[in-house]
């Protein structure tokens, strides 16, 4: 198989025009969280402030994805030294998705992404000089809104990312816990007779109320292609009978599959966060009177929206990286 | 309302036959289980094995069933203490079903007991003498499975214990996980599309898998009625097709259930226990492999018997005894 050449992407490295929640007082840090479309980069401060912020196109290299990934960090770091030349970061936080291995500090494999094995720990640590935090992205956004956010003074809570996947970070006793990288895949637990998924079960809750599942199903329904699921949102408030049904069966795969969650866990909170809580109340208002139908005696959690948007990841990932200057080691 | 007296049981305090797992060596500790049908008492040495065993029908007495429990729990102490005059026991562990408040000592409320608001730990430690550990049914009985039995040595576990409910004990990173004693409550999380639960829900596993509902569901069906589960795995293996519907049923109902487990925690291992899991192979073969047909690329936990039988509450109980005492207080 051929392998198209990296493509390099010009970064815009700017200063954060929107004020932002900040890490606290603490030491300088760079943060990436790398996805599946684009890489985000940033400089935190002494005073816990991002100084210089990047937001990348993640390269397309096939099997070389993870090298190519590791060079674009490598060149951003380079740039906000540049940049920001007084601000000299302690330690760097790398969040990526997919299986990883923290303990090795490995990306295992993921499936968007075209990598297996790719020791990102290692090789950006060899390559920036710097002590490096390795970890998951949707957990470290989790973390954020458990440190930061919306779950705040919570203690069980559930941070659940509903975006192209659907997958939740767990955090017990004021603890994360993570299941060996293996918990919070509710995105692939059956509440729907169907359809099929991606990963090979049948009615999975990603298949039907995933972003990328709303706009796929309301376009094999009525034939009409959505930009998403913010316009499949848009045309059931409009009234377009198609729209509703859509959106409503993805209300209704949330709210069974929060119930269960509910009735394991029994969480203070579920915070939904991803870009399907960008609908605010037209998706918080009927998922959270939908789950009340499906509980009974249940402590009813809090279903609270996300606060730290789109950078919960890079808060998360400077927060990893903190902790290694706490924990005074690497790992 | 008026309230029956409460029945009276003469006990059969005696010193047990059959060999059981052990404590370990530690204080002598009193232990009590209390059910909807009987309690269950012992008296464990400083060897950590049972001295003496009692077992007697639960008082029935409305209102005042808490009081009339209470009563036999210090009257079985007596007896012990009699039996076994050598044996002082410093601690007292006792657990007992429904919603409990740990911090406070209190049986909240249990359907099937009905008791509200009974202050166990006060009461029985003023009437004994002894530091009392207050605990739940299911998760001592977890507990003593994940310390002692088929779950030694594992860090992320789940024991689900089916009898006439079903409930589950977690166990995360190597801790007890409660939340706040709302946790693990699988029995009332929609797995089917009926029948409607005691609870007020609709399709809840317990309403389906538990072994009260395995034998009312077939009643329901044939018009015949059995003496319990067991009757329905005998007439299913037979060749009896109402049956074999019945178990089928509640086979696919636990795997889903198991698989929402899974997909949230990823354990090692999903211990099953109580009163259906005496069927053996019977119930956990075709489960496994139903279970298996759900998950994809997930862990498959391993699906284990319990180990510690229709003791393992006891021998929670007496662990949470033996701890009081490692602790140095009372909670």
């Amino acid at each position: 198989m051929s392998t198209p050449p990296p493509r390099r992407a010009s970064a815009a490295v700017a200063s954060p025009t929107a004020p932002l929640i900040g890490l606290g007082a603490g030491a300088p840090v760079l943060a990436f969280d790398v996805g599946g479309t684009d890489i985000k980069g940033a400089l935190f401060g002494e005073d816990g402030h991002i100084r210089c912020l990047a937001r990348i196109p993640t390269p397309v290299a096939g099997d070389r994805t993870g090298q190519a990934v590791i060079a674009e960090i490598v060149n951003l770091a380079g740039r906000f030294a540049e940049v920001q030349p007084s601000v000299n970061p302690r330690a760097l936080g790398l969040v990526v998705p997919g299986h990883i291995d923290t303990r090795s500090g490995t990306a295992v494999f993921a499936e968007n992404m075209g990598w297996k094995d790719v020791a990102f720990r290692e090789r950006v640590s060899a390559l920036t000089g710097l002590p490096v935090h390795f970890g998951h992205d949707v957990r470290a956004a989790g973390g954020a809104e458990f440190r930061l956010g919306a779950a705040t003074g919570l203690r069980d809570v559930v941070v659940v990312v509903i975006g192209t996947g659907i997958a939740g970070a767990l955090f017990v006793d004021g603890r994360p816990y993570d299941g060996d990288g293996l918990a919070g895949e509710i995105g692939h637990a059956k509440v729907a007779s169907g359809p099929t998924c991606a990963c090979g079960g049948t009615g999975c809750l990603e298949a039907v109320a995933s972003a990328a599942a709303i706009a796929r199903r309301y376009s094999a329904l009525t034939g009409a292609q959505v930009a998403g699921a913010k316009e499949v949102l848009d045309r059931s408030q409009a009234g377009d009978p198609d729209a509703k049904l859509v959106w409503k069966d993805a209300v209704d795969a949330l709210a069974l599959s929060f119930s269960h969650v509910v009735a394991l866990l029994a969480p203070e909170a579920i915070v939904v966060g991803g870009g399907l809580a960008e609908a605010g109340p037209a998706l918080l208002s009927p998922l959270t009177a939908r789950l009340d139908e499906y509980l009974t005696f249940q402590r009813r959690p809090r279903i609270l929206a996300a606060r730290l948007g789109e950078n919960a990841g890079l808060l998360g990932a400077a927060i990893g990286a903190r902790e290694l200057m706490v924990a005074g080691g690497t790992r």
